[in-house]
């Protein structure tokens, strides 16, 4: 006999507990070594773009929603199932992607309520028929009881990708719709901006993209280039009427909601220097009249204030946290 | 206020524990409904076949291991991530397709030791280098303390992918390798038959094709066609070893193990009855010197006997129960 092996331990130096999301995902890069390929074709941007020998590109993400962690109680079962499909198009939005097929793996507890998991399997498939998604395939797995996750690995195609790493010094940056608040109900009842994201990849203008789930102020720091700040104009952010109405629940400013809240959905992109603005604001305005498309700053050379900073006065902007999802208290 | 909804129930009438895996997946297809398409491209078959405009064909897969069913303490965290990856393979094998990429999602609770989970991801490149599968996206999400799943969806590619749905009438069936007492050691320490399945994939007499991981009771079922048997040669069926060793523990025939064990990770096949048989065997045999090929029966008409039946006297064979995955006690 071999001695066990526990894959859990009291000592909290040991434990994942102490890495936040990012120093983890770095470490299991690390460990993964040569298997995982450089983003755009491995880890490190919305979705990964495969090579097959095809004319339209493919690409692959993959997102899960956890009991506690994503949904609770508050949430219908069926609003549930809309936000594992809506997470995961999203990311295909980012890139400019249109959804092809899905596998879905659940994960649950024995004492799950068959009429729960029926109107969550109703709400995957409203949202599959919106949009012309196929579940093929799917995995059980046993957790004990109390626990439910569920998660799709999601195909999509596109002609153009937009890549995170695609900015460039210079560049506009754009944000899609209003931000912050979402924990006040955007968090599941959001539409993933698939056509706009299409729309954008058709676009030359537009070079570079990431949909906004960790936080403005996260996920612009995945859009610069190496050596370089955003300079913002601070009067220009698209504040949601609920990242007002939540800033007078915490009493912290409404931007810095807008900019540290997760799960906005939003797409944020970049436009390139030399583009015209004003032509390529009004063609967004006459696709999606609906739909505001607002510019929030520039991609400047790396500013000694800081990675955000005020574009008038050079001050730095202090929100550069976003939501870790890893994240543990105790 | 919108009224509180649970996810779980202690009414036992209405949990999924009352349900068996293959009730539970039937009924998550027809929550599904129109959103999965029929096997081969939806579910029901070892892998989905994807429609790219590609001169190969892709297919996808999922499988998941949890912490407590598929893995425990001991096994090392190196071995449970090969098994990881390998049980996701055997499903590409069993297509006779060969492996292009996969995305991985990490479930688990922040007690989790760092070095169990390098480990464990060593033993997860160390299978991917083997195969020379790239992983190229993942997901964390967070469970409560002393939990841990981790699932892969996995892309390959075939030319001609062997189905269990094209099985007929007078078919011959063969397995690859020694069946039962997996439990011992085989379930994590098996290679997944890649070479041999793509090899088998470029026979023409070989029709259908599935692997064995839920017991040979359970999985043959699933490549009879409508309205069939199977007449075996119970002298034929190949045991391994550890059937034998597992019987003397278990004080059951070593024959039932080989029909009821589940993880053999070996290839169950279909071969045209027109074949000739000797010739496909003696190919194998100079492909594959080491790994045995068997003759173990033949599909016929539906016998009123029962669905397995003894080739010779038509005696019921009464083991047609394989694992559950989705099992509960209590």
């Amino acid at each position: 006999m071999k001695p066990e092996q526990h894959p859990f331990t009291d000592d909290p130096a040991r434990q994942i507990a102490r890495l936040g999301e990012c120093v983890l995902l770095e470490q299991i890069h690390n460990w993964l070594g040569s298997i995982t390929p450089p983003a755009p074709a491995g880890m490190g941007d919305d979705c990964a773009l495969l090579e097959f020998d095809s004319a339209q590109k493919t690409c692959i993400t993959t997102d899960a929603i956890t009991y506690g962690q994503h949904i609770d109680s508050s949430l219908t079962p069926f609003e549930a199932g809309v936000k594992l499909i809506h997470r995961n198009l999203s990311d295909l939005a980012a890139m400019g992607a249109s959804p092809h097929s899905a596998v879905l793996t659940l994960l649950s507890g024995p004492d799950l309520d068959l009429q729960w998991l029926e109107a969550f399997f109703n709400g995957v498939r409203s949202a599959c028929e919106t949009h012309a998604l196929k579940i093929v395939g799917g995995d059980l797995s046993t957790l004990e009881a109390g626990h439910f996750s569920a998660s799709l690995a999601l195909l999509g195609q596109c002609e153009r990708p937009l890549l995170r790493q695609s900015a460039s010094v210079g560049d506009w940056l754009y944000v899609s719709g209003t931000l912050g608040g979402s924990i006040l109900g955007k968090h599941y009842s959001f539409n993933p901006r698939l056509a706009e994201g299409q729309w954008l990849s058709r676009q030359s203008e537009c070079r570079a993209m990431i949909d906004l789930t960790d936080g403005l102020g996260k996920d612009l720091q995945a859009l610069l280039p190496q050596d370089s700040s955003a300079a913002m104009d601070l009067t220009c952010i698209p504040l949601a009427p609920a990242a007002q109405e939540y800033a007078a629940q915490t009493g912290k400013p409404a931007l810095q909601h807008a900019f540290s809240d997760g799960e906005d959905y939003e797409l944020l992109l970049a436009v390139s220097s030399d583009s015209d603005c004003e032509a390529f604001e009004a063609r967004w305005q006459s696709a999606f009249p609906k739909l505001s498309l607002t510019r929030i700053g520039q991609i400047v050379p790396k500013h000694p204030a800081g990675i955000f900073v005020e574009a008038g006065s050079g001050a730095s902007i202090p929100w550069t946290d976003g939501y870790q999802h890893w994240k543990y208290h105790g």
